[in-house]
């Protein structure tokens, strides 16, 4: 569950008011909270503390993470100028930190460490509107009036999420997470000609080398071509039935999801009722890795979350309506 | 194309400081917000100027709408205790102004008007949340913590839907379009449960006295179930090619869309790249309504909203690619 310690008491009390970037550069902390929610929820994997935005703020884009509100780039990117305020990451030299706090971890789990990064479009939307972003205007008109430019941005994005990743399987991450958490934004078309190339580069680069998990918001209509990106698992949100996921795009994939965070906040008993038919559906499919459909809510109820997590390893298939 | 007008400088102009709700009140006022973008495009029908929250903010809910956020409510609804701070709306009485400005328009209006009204779950979600949400968690978890209330609260809601759609129909209106412009945050299940039933109501309570148009935003799982709620005409918004909306609910229904307003920013040329897509693919449908996928953007260029209009009036099908 991504995002499940920001509910925590104890990463509350861990956190200062040093920003997520500043803490993702300390190993022993970034450590400590991934391991948080993993000790307190027994769940099966955990998934590094980190952020999308790490990489290209670690090659020098003054970008900062405001509480309640996202990434803010200082200066947004807007023309092919901005191209050259990005260059390849180096990961050993440029994110030690991280290579650090995957080391770390994998001397303490003894449950699988998902690595991640943001899929190209996704950080670049952050790039080029300086900001998290309700209609994406200028990342759109980017890409509908200078091809160029974009599909320059978007190589050097997808080299950046490649390199990064390839850095945290080396280091000892067992899976590593795609995502391109805005992908839904975009229309199909959109999305398959302007996006979908770089996001294949990444997941074709990791290839083998560790099972990859893509993952988006609202994008039940880019399934097919998600699925079709390079992936082992593909991410659903609540808005698509794992049933109906599970009939677009085939047994091929393992699915990830799909639980409405929202609900979770509405109580443990709701909760259940929705993970039931979940599970049943996911079980139907065949393989399926149960998630909520998004991050954990940050007004989340600890104690929901746990009960939660029993019930999933406690269900049997059949066992629920 | 809904809100159309803001991106006007005669809107701009004529509107002072006043709020929208103040603005719909003044019937003179009102009808020349609604003629402003007709004059201007020369579309082929009027909206009228309104907002979803009109009806309930005239029968008491204290309710503003705030530049740049939207409807704020001062005491969000949370509990059973609060339906009795709604009854049923008797338009003549407590919004003759929106009665009067259909008269008005229809006196001056050479192409056809669509009144409109906010569905009952997106309606709710103002007066639950207390404004515009991106979770809708207080929403969400009225419907699964406490039904009673929630589906007492959608039958009010439907009935005051009803009645202003009844008023406005009465008094010379064309069609209708019901906005439910937030049900794409819900499962599908979640929708047909607590959602669908309410919509029905209203939208088999107009009947055939006027053509229905039936609206929300990412609702691509849901357009079968939103074409089932007895609507004429299904809004689609642009991450559903018309092509795939036409596969999933028939022929039996005309669907209405689907540009992405943020192509519109970024140009005439990419918009009517864009455009001309959706064109083929609404004639291989058969009734299409051309507009926008969601409302106008405030930011948008004028003329190229007035060119892409042309463009539509002037295009025929299998002339471009």
């Amino acid at each position: 569950m991504r995002q499940a310690g920001r509910s925590l008491p104890e990463y509350r009390a861990i956190r200062t008011n040093d920003s997520i970037l500043e803490a993702v550069k300390d190993p022993e902390l970034a450590a400590e909270v991934t391991l948080q929610p993993v000790r307190r929820y027994g769940v099966d994997a955990a998934i590094l503390f980190s952020d999308i935005v790490v990489p290209v703020s670690a090659i020098g884009v003054d970008i900062e993470i405001v509480a309640g509100r996202g990434p803010v780039v200082a200066e947004p990117f807007r023309y092919a100028s901005d191209l050259a305020r990005l260059r390849p990451l180096e990961p050993e030299v440029d994110t030690p930190y991280v290579i650090e706090t995957v080391k770390l971890l994998k001397k303490e789990l003894s449950v699988p460490l998902i690595g991640f990064a943001g899929a190209p479009f996704t950080v670049a939307s952050y790039l080029i509107e300086g900001g998290p972003s309700r209609n994406f205007t200028h990342t759109k008109a980017l890409m509908h009036t200078d091809e160029t430019t974009w599909f320059a941005l978007m190589d050097q994005l997808s080299q950046i999420a490649l390199s990064s990743l390839q850095s945290q399987i080396t280091a000892g991450a067992d899976a590593i997470q795609l995502f391109d958490s805005w992908a839904g934004a975009l229309s199909r078309a959109d999305y398959e000609y302007f996006v979908l190339p770089a996001t294949r580069r990444v997941l074709e680069g990791i290839g083998e080398s560790a099972p990859r998990i893509h993952f988006g918001v609202g994008t039940g209509e880019l399934l097919e071509l998600m699925a079709g990106a390079g992936t082992d698992v593909l991410g659903v949100d609540w808005r698509t039935s794992l049933t109906d996921a599970s009939a677009r795009v085939g047994h091929r994939y393992a699915l990830q999801g799909n639980l409405d965070p929202a609900v979770v906040i509405a109580g443990i008993e709701p909760a259940k009722v929705e993970t039931a038919r979940i599970l049943e559906e996911g079980a139907r499919h065949g393989g399926h890795i149960f998630n909520l459909g998004h991050g954990v809510l940050p007004e989340t109820d600890p104690g929901v979350l746990a009960e939660l997590v029993s019930f999933v390893h406690e269900w049997e298939p059949g066992t629920t309506r």
